[in-house]
Parts: structure tokens; sequence; C-alpha cells
């Protein structure tokens, strides 16, 4: 197998990360435990909510796309975590049964100037339902320089 | 029981939320989930990598300070949800056993100018292993004005 690193991201570059399809039992045990809001928890409230159904917890939302992404590129890769982003999007709710599409963009890339060897790539996350964005974030990742670099 | 409105969150107000300790099955449970890299799964990985022991997701440790916010908060007012944010950070790793303390301060509140009755409030997310801070995150949250505004 390939191993991706830090050179192998390049600025524009984007991954399909491929599909997942919302759980309407695991989408509620999330919530139940993480985010017992009304809304995400019970059917009625969520019909009565601004969502106008039991909608996703958003941090649900965020670790679907996170699982496509460690299998389509973390475990693929010379991955050494994440310090964090700098922004964090659900412009619009997400329902039981959607079939959400996810992708990452390279929107930057440097090596680091204090851990020779460290590069510091700098993402975008998106998940669609369709045409719908419903969620996005950018947030930076570590990765080893490749053994040839 | 007093409900929280949109006046209630001031800016400069801050919310002590409680603490919580990081199950060893659950956070390793919710990675291998969510967030299989191996750093989070295996307990040799994770004394290998940069973090020195098997560590949590950091969509895992959100979800926790999540959880104290919706007990000691937004159940109790009147929230419409979240649109997002603007920072998520982890500087610090968490692990197993880890006592972690949240709270909540308002940074700046104002009332939509599209929809009556309905305020953003800008606040700080941040969660504290003893003096180590190892999660913050800056987002707004959505809240109906109190029936006296």
């Amino acid at each position: 197998m390939t191993t991706l690193a830090f050179e192998d991201f390049t600025p524009g570059r984007v991954f399909e990360l491929g599909t997942t399809v919302v759980d309407r039992d695991e989408m509620v045990a999330f919530a139940r435990r993480f985010d017992p809001q009304p809304f995400h928890v019970d059917e009625e409230a969520g019909k009565a909510s601004i969502f106008g159904a039991l909608a996703a917890s958003g941090w649900f939302t965020a670790a679907l796309w996170m699982r496509l992404y460690v299998d389509e590129v973390l475990n693929k890769a010379t991955s050494l975590g994440s310090p964090g982003g700098e922004e964090l999007v659900w412009p619009a709710p997400v329902f039981a049964g959607d079939e959400l599409r996810a992708s990452m963009e390279v929107l930057e890339a440097r090596s680091s100037r204090s851990r020779p060897g460290l590069g510091l790539v700098k993402l975008r996350a998106r998940l669609h339902r369709g045409d719908v964005l419903v969620f996005h974030s950018t947030f930076t990742g570590m990765f080893g320089a490749g053994e040839q670099a």
C-alpha cells in the first residue's frame, strides 16, 4: 500500500471519501449520551423545532465525516494528529436515513519550522446530502514527511 | 425551574458546568466507531505516538464537553440550536481516567436583525484537566428572547 506522506497533500487536491447513511438508532443513541437536547432525541420535539424533524447532533455529523476521513486518508497516511481547527459549520440539519457524501480538500501545506520532518496541512472537510452542504470545517493536520523527501 | 433566555447570556458571564471522568472503555469504543487511528484505539500505538499514551479522539473530548453544557445550560434554556463555530482546539491530549472540568463563557450577545425574538450568543467552551487546558472552542448559540423582554 502506498502511504500518503506530507508531500502528497498538495494545495487544491481533493480527496473523495465516500458516503455513509445516517442510522436512526445510532443517531439517537449518540444524542442521548452526548447531546440530549429535545430536538435531537425526541421525534415530536424535532418536528416542533427549527429543524422540522428529529435532527442529528452536529457532533454526530462531524464524527461521521471523521470516520470516512480516517478510513480513506488518515489510516493510509503518516498522520500525527491534529492541533485543531478554525471553522466548524452546520449550514443545514441532518436527518435519519440521509446519505452523506464526504470530501476533503487541501487548502495549504507547509513544513514545520520548529520540527523537521513534520508538515502542517490545512484542509477543508465537507459533507453533502445531494447538493446540500450539511457540514464543513477547516482544520490542520500534522503529517510526517516522506522517506524520500 | 428558571429558564435561561437570551437576556441571561451577558458578555463576561461564566457558567461552571461541572466535571466528568474519561471512561477508558467508552473512550476506545468511540474511537473504534468514529476515529480509529492507531493512537486512539491501541495502547502500544498510543505509547509510541506523539501523545505518549492511548489518547482520546478530539471529537470524543468535544462531545464530553457538550454533554455537560446540555445538562447545565441548554436543557434549562430557550436553546434553538447552533449554526457552528470558528475555533476548535485541542492543546493537550486527553487520557483515560482524566477528570475534566468544563466551563462556558459568554463572549458576545446580539439580537438577530432578521428574526425578532432570536438572539445570537457567541461563547467559549473550555475543558481543563487540573490547570491544563485540553479543549477550547468558540461558537454561536441561538436562544429565544425571554417572555418579559
